[in-house]
């Protein structure tokens, strides 16, 4: 498969979710080189894994089944410049639920494993948290006006996330890292409004994969406040061990959603931050947890 | 292996986190007979088999490395009158984490899934949010008073569910389900202290499996107050669909520990619920999420 350019300037989400399927139950990713840094390999962006491996697995399911929850474990940093295989196993299809287990693995290694459940729409109770009052996007700055004005002096940490993800980004209240590089500490708390860079279609895969990607986006970060470190900064090394998503209901990833990311515990090395993804409307689309390894090194 | 009778006057949690090596990486439960229903074949109940497939895959993990999270799915009900074997899968052993699948199956068919990962103890950044105020244990009556003080017309289901569960139990704030049988509706949370009925020995890994069943206590039924339904109550199917779990510290399951339940989301038949475990000192020592199919049914 091709290798994809993302990014401003680059192709966007719905090329990254698209896989080359390679048999009944395989699918393949294609390799993503980032204009800003095209020579240099990478760590694959876990919310890409994340997002492929939710595609692939929704690939097996009848199309009158939806996602409504994944859980996923990272078990080896994955390289941007080889494919990503996955293998789904159809765990179960049952009357209305259906769940899919994906290994996604790099040279024969598992890097990472998914397991994902699908159901038919059905009517029920309704009750959801409410969303924190916040302000509109429109009524805010582009991130990267904001991150500039802040005269950071490694203004470049965002430049190269921005290469990377081809997302939007609006922050709701000050952004916690600019707070931190400036020495202050803070909440474990943190906003943004987040929309794809492109328009993404019309498949509902397409979408709940491009929301997978985003829900990735500064996750582990909200845990770091409280403790003067920030990443990219000195003396940190942070990874991602396991993600999980229930999707709420149908919404578009192209259309602003906001983020609303908190975290509730750290020690040991780790820490867990949930997530709250509301649309416009203030409905809840997804809820998100990630456990991370957040770890001082010698250096710091 | 032997029958194992459960509950006031049968054995506890203990002899239920015990299992049978039949393999490597194949472990088997024993059965359960509950003495209030001897005859009646029941469903296990999801926190057993979550629990004792914790405790599968920590047999295969080196000494040093305590379990830190669970993600299970919930695929096909389990018979209590049979047992139930266990397959672990090494998905990865690196410098100080370890991750397990484990497949829990009843007459060769998949009941339940879980991946845990498993790490060493290291230092770090430390926060949590804080414990809810709440009433001490000591200062709570049994919860069985409580129900038979209500007057609710079938105190049985109570009865019922001591019978199966090895927990001693203490509501901090009003029950939600006496309520809801009275008519009212309310918010969805739930709070109450929990114990071992027995003491569990020093193994950590018999006290992370007492957890992990006892986590499943009540969690589904904290999404039924704002909606007039209750579990066992007339119009509403209900099923554990998965359930994840965090362990952020060392504790005793038989020492009274503080259960924050809340329900955040409901909607499509499935609802999304969120516990908070915390130990006498208010430390966190577990966080929960679960999603589980709440259905009204024809005959509500």
């Amino acid at each position: 498969m091709s290798t994809t350019s993302v990014g401003r300037g680059g192709h966007g989400l719905a090329a990254l979710m698209e896989l080359e399927r390679v048999g009944r139950d395989r699918f393949r990713s294609g390799t993503v080189v980032h204009p800003a840094r095209p020579n240099r390999p990478l760590r694959v962006f876990g919310g890409q894994v994340a997002g492929q491996a939710l595609v692939a697995a929704g690939r097996t399911v009848p199309d009158d089944r939806a996602v409504h929850s994944l859980h996923a474990h990272f078990l080896r940093a994955g390289e941007q410049a080889e494919p990503i295989d996955y293998a789904v196993e159809a765990l179960r299809d049952g009357g209305s639920y259906s769940t899919r287990r994906v290994v996604a693995e790099q040279r024969g290694e598992a890097i990472f494993t998914l397991t994902a459940s699908f159901a038919r729409a059905e009517e029920g109770f309704r009750h959801q948290v409410p969303r924190s009052a916040g302000v509109d996007p429109e009524d805010l700055p582009p991130a990267m006006e904001v991150v500039a004005a802040a005269g950071e002096p490694n203004v470049s940490w965002f430049t190269a996330l921005q290469s990377m993800w081809p997302l939007e980004m609006r922050f709701d209240g000050d952004l916690p890292r600019i707070a931190s590089v400036r020495g202050e500490r803070g909440e474990p708390r943190q906003r943004f409004w987040l929309r794809s860079l492109e328009p993404l279609g019309d498949d509902p895969l397409v979408h709940v994969g491009a929301v997978t990607y985003a829900s990735d986006v500064f996750l582990l970060s909200v845990a770091l406040p409280p403790h003067g470190y920030y990443v990219g900064g000195p003396g940190l090394a942070f990874a991602s061990l396991d993600h999980a998503v229930w999707f709420h209901r149908p919404f578009r990833a192209d259309e602003w959603f906001h983020y609303d990311q908190e975290s509730t515990w750290a020690g040991n090395g780790r820490a867990l931050c949930r997530g709250l993804v509301f649309d416009r409307a203030g409905e809840l689309v997804a809820s998100v947890m990630q456990e991370a390894l957040i770890r001082r090194t010698g250096d710091g």
